[in-house]
Parts: structure tokens; sequence; C-alpha cells
């Protein structure tokens, strides 16, 4: 597989940090740049899965019709501290409740095996100008124990970890994980 | 972003598990399957990066023009045993040395990252009709230590845990990271 050096960098966006309008992947993705860079985790969005029809080899790999895929597992994951990571953000535009229709049956499936393997898991929910953590086993209880296809504001409220937009990180999410996840033996050193 | 399924279907593929001729990627992909379906493990393959230039919504959101963008961390990453693992595959069509061009300088940085943090790191290497799993710490090692740029095939029979091929399973990578990793602290319960 060729990778066209040349036309990567003419598409490589800037990111402005001053922007305060940034949308909720803007924001994490600032965060996972942000812990990289200073070594506190290494967590990655994945590359949105794409099928691709058909490629002009000629032309230094130019894809010429592909498709967007269904994804199976979320967005981003990774490592921290020794443990495994992974979580979806999600963007509610109703001001009472979260809509389980935006999280597809195989990422609940998905999120279910990876608790039950000793990972993290979790949504970042965007609802009334907040950022909430919503810990995957509070989502899988949700499901479990209500016939209701949307989970209330006030639930979120009460269950989720509120998370902080900092102007040097982005959507401070580690520190939530530290909040969410203390004093349960998931980590060892987690101090604040 | 639609997901249209209508044409997912028509281009899904479908494996034929009898083909003793499949490349290393599938072996592993199968593998992964298995491992999923039978709550071994949660480890899949990222997708492979592409950068969208052009979507015709109109038409079901098929992409008219994309590119391949270079992969800046390992393809196959998940949990097992409550252990973050990242991998990647790597078929070495050289009879005498694995040449080091072969990985990504900022894949090797990675690497060395995902150690740090805790996780397990390692190539599985296809070489001379065998496979190996190269642990990223003695690839580290190696590059530390060596001027070379590629390799001896020697250092990696040496060193690498050799894979078996299972009927059923696909590459048999699991057995791989317990024989590769027991006795180091990092599995509990590694039996076999």
């Amino acid at each position: 597989m060729k990778y066209p050096n040349n036309i990567k960098k003419s598409y490589k966006k800037e990111i402005n940090y001053k922007n305060r309008g940034m949308n909720l992947e803007s924001l994490i993705n600032e965060a996972c740049k942000y812990y990289v860079h200073n070594d506190l985790a290494i967590i990655y969005k994945k590359p949105t899965p794409i099928g691709v029809v058909d490629v002009d080899y000629k032309n230094g790999a130019v894809i010429n019709k592909a498709y967007f895929k269904e994804p199976s597992t979320l967005d981003y994951n990774g490592i921290y501290k020794g443990k495994y990571i992974e979580f979806d953000a999600k963007e509610c535009a109703s001001k009472t409740s979260f809509p389980l229709s935006n999280i597809h049956l195989h990422q609940i499936k998905h999120i279910e095996k990876v608790l039950k393997h000793g990972g993290i898991a979790f949504l970042i929910i965007s609802m009334n100008n907040n950022y909430y953590l919503f810990k995957g086993s509070d989502l899988i209880e949700f499901i479990h124990t209500n016939i209701r296809k949307s989970i209330p504001y006030s639930v979120i409220q009460d269950l989720g970890i509120t998370l902080k937009v900092n102007y040097n990180i982005g959507l401070d999410y580690l520190k939530g994980i530290n909040d969410a996840y203390k004093g349960v033996g998931y980590f060892e050193d987690t101090k604040d």
C-alpha cells in the first residue's frame, strides 16, 4: 500500500486552540494529543471504518470510490496507568433525555465484553452545554433495568462525572477517569 | 454521518476457512474473530486511516475522493486478561533478515510508549514460511544496541516465539502471548 505523502500535507488541518466553539470530538482529540505529548496516556481515536471500492494507483493511490461502514466498537481506545480504556463521544441535542438509539446494539455488546475482560469503557456525553463521563457499567445497568428508550437528564447528572474544558488540554477526561474509577481497585496510585 | 446499509451488503466478503494460502493478515483476522466469538480476548484490527476529501451525500454518502494516510500506531489493539495489547503484522520477503524500514519511526516510538505505560506490544513476523511473535521490548533493544538496519533471521528465530496456524482458529497468537509473557508478572493465571 502506498502512502502519498505529497497529498497528505495539503489536507492537514490547523487546530485553533482559542476556538471556544469546538465540538465535542475536537475537544477530546485535543486532550488525546495533550496526554500523548505529555506522556500521561496513550489514547487515540480509531480511524473511521471505510470500505474502499476503487483505487487509482496511477495517480498516487487516490481512492475514487468508497463508503462509510458502521463501527462495531467505540471510537477511542488506548492505555492509561496500565489499564485498557475505550470510550465513545456522543453529542445529545435533546435537553431532557439521551436517546439510547445513539448507541448501536453491537457497541453495547462490545462495552459489556470490555468490562468483562477488565477494561474501562464509558461514554462522554455532551448535553445542555455540559460534558459527562457516563460509565459503561451504569449504561449497561440502566439498559437491563429500564424499559425506557432514553436516559433522563437527571440520571446522567446523578451518575455521570462532570468533565471540564481546560484551556491547555481540551476536555480533561483523564481527570474524569480518576474521579470515576478511584476507590474501586482500578488504579493503585490515583491521587486526585 | 450516514451509513448506507444497502451498499455495505454487496461488498461483504466471505472468508474461506479451508484456504491454506491465506495471507498473514487474514490468518490474524480469523484468530481475532475466533477469540471475540469465544470470549477469550477482545482484539480488533483498526480501520486503515483514510483522509476523505469529497463525499456525495445525495447518493447515500458515497466517497468520491479520498487518500490513504500513514498509520502512527500499530494495526491491532485490544484487551486480553485485563492487559492492553497492541501489535502489527509484518510479512517479510527476505529469507535472511527483516528490514527495519518495514516499521515506521513513529510506530517504534509508539511501541516504546505502550511498553512504558504497562501494555504489551509486539510484531507478528511472517518469514521463511514461519510465523514469529517478536516482542516490542526485544525490537527496541535491538534498535538501541545495533547499527544494523535489519534483524538477522537467526535473531528472530532465537528471540521470537513461534506461532502456529490452527485449523479452527487461524494464527493462534494468544498462545504465543501466553508463552512470550509468562513468568514475567504480566498474567496471574497463565497456565500453558
